[in-house]
């Protein structure tokens, strides 16, 4: 059977190159996206998802992530949840629960704790400089949130037929503590559904919750849309919707794939690179960009994926 | 315009009687929500929202609410907040912010306190003892989450043509620290879109978050369904969806309503009670029942009403 991974932005490269070798070997896609996952936590240059993530106004860096297993629905997510290394893990540990599946703050910290998961301060001298510098450019009650919203999202199938989807993220920096975004909101952070397909979606988490735009991915591959239909057909709407009704759509970027491994990619903005791995296709970094209504997107050169990492 | 309300479960009755008030005087729906809501909340009786809510296993009362208007589709929310007399004046107050709508534990107590927000223990000596007797009854390691779950979510038109949804609870007694049901969780717990309609759920929140319920609903009533014939479709099929992928469907009830103000409701279980006021009827208790994959109702007798809350 087809197998195949997605991930949002050129730093999911480094885990879906080894989440690849396992979806090959014929490993679950639980454990794939979960090690591709944690390899962007891990990473302390990565800033916008756990180690070295931007803090929030009061100098803390507060997680949240995510897990769908598309087989039975299982969800499991924490939100808002401090110091520990793997915030992934803890959502993957939450899927087992019938009850108490998503847990935020102090909560989520008393569980991971009793469940023996790893404490690391997440706060790197590099964030913590970062964090400085923006609050004495601006007074404290000027202070809002800035717009990064680089929440790894990863979709993967295995050859099982099993889809999951996977999100992590530290949240826009200078974010109020106990902001919580859409990355661990099933429907618009992700959503899974192994009889169809798996999205996930990266961006301003308060616009994006304003139209559950993982659920629509998946529902319109559902109907019978190719993966990239889905996704262009899901983004405009949602972009249209909130310009009706706002003035100003925010940021929205979406990744998906099928039961059949083909995947989609739909933006709002003028630059997202993501990266896929497939039985045909070795890992490859793409920007997507978006333009009169439409998103296309090309090969990353490798200058481009050395020098960057969004 | 034609006007209208429709909220989940008898307690929302003397609410709703006074919301119609203000809605029959042409009021917005935002302030006759926050009205009915408001008395859910501060009723000692209501077991399940606001004050005397039942508690948590550590006997805290942690409460989730949220505010959606349906002409900006502006979210506000707050998840597993304490000691505060009014979560759903909170999650109002969010919907004014472009970020950091969605703020839980302790985040969400400091945002709420900055803002002036009346600070009460939550916890009454009824819940209390309640509390005690679970906890004695089971050994402490062998505690779970009960299967109670009545959010109050109330849905409004006003004449004006505004549509609003609004939830709040305390959610499951003998929940963990943290845990977040769909209440707060924008498309499952609720959706509003002012040129559609706006649905609401209750139930088993770990359930409800695995279909996206309440954007669902107001997706079909989009795609042309009478209200009633979208609350069934959405119910029936996740409750199918639930049972094939994992043997079993919790507890799912609905309530939405059209921007005609016409009404729907539908659930999964032997008994659901709701309460509806719109231009042509009174305040009205409804009891739903699920029989053969089919939601029906009868108005509730006098008698009924005067002995449950439920």
């Amino acid at each position: 059977m087809s197998w195949g991974i997605i991930g949002t932005w050129r730093m999911a490269l480094e885990g879906i190159v080894e989440a690849e070798k396992l979806l090959k070997d014929g490993q679950t896609s639980i454990d794939a996206i979960e090690l591709a996952v944690k390899m962007v936590e891990d990473h302390p240059e990565y800033r916008s998802v756990g180690y070295g993530g931007l803090p929030n106004q009061d100098c803390e860096v507060e997680l949240d992530a995510a897990f769908m297993d598309g087989d039975t629905l299982s969800i499991g997510a924490v939100g808002s949840i401090k110091d520990f290394k793997n915030p992934i893990s803890i959502a993957r540990k939450l899927m087992d629960e019938k009850y108490n599946i998503f847990l935020v703050g102090q909560g989520a910290e008393k569980y991971a704790h009793t469940m023996g998961f790893e404490r690391v301060n997440m706060l790197t001298d590099y964030s913590k400089k970062e964090w400085e510098k923006k609050k004495s450019q601006v007074k404290l009650d000027k202070l809002k949130a800035y717009d990064g919203h680089d929440t790894v999202g990863v979709v993967g199938l295995d050859k099982n037929g099993k889809i999951v989807a996977a999100t992590s993220t530290s949240g826009l920096f200078m974010k109020r503590p106990g902001r919580i975004g859409d990355s661990p909101l099933s429907g618009s952070g992700f959503y899974a559904d192994s009889e169809i397909g798996a999205a996930s979606a990266t961006g301003v988490g308060e616009d994006i919750m304003k139209g559950c735009i993982s659920y629509e991915i998946v529902r319109l591959m559902e109907e019978g849309l190719h993966p990239q239909d889905a996704a262009e057909k899901a983004v405009n709407k949602l972009n249209k919707k909130l310009i009706s009704k706002r003035g100003k759509a925010k940021d929205i970027s979406v990744v998906c794939m099928n039961n059949k491994g083909q995947w989609g990619v739909a933006t709002n903005i003028s630059k997202f690179s993501f990266v896929v791995a497939t039985e045909t296709e070795k890992p490859t970094v793409y920007i997507a960009s978006f333009n009169e209504g439409k998103t296309t997107y090309v090969k990353a050169t490798q200058e481009w994926i050395d020098t960057h990492t969004e």
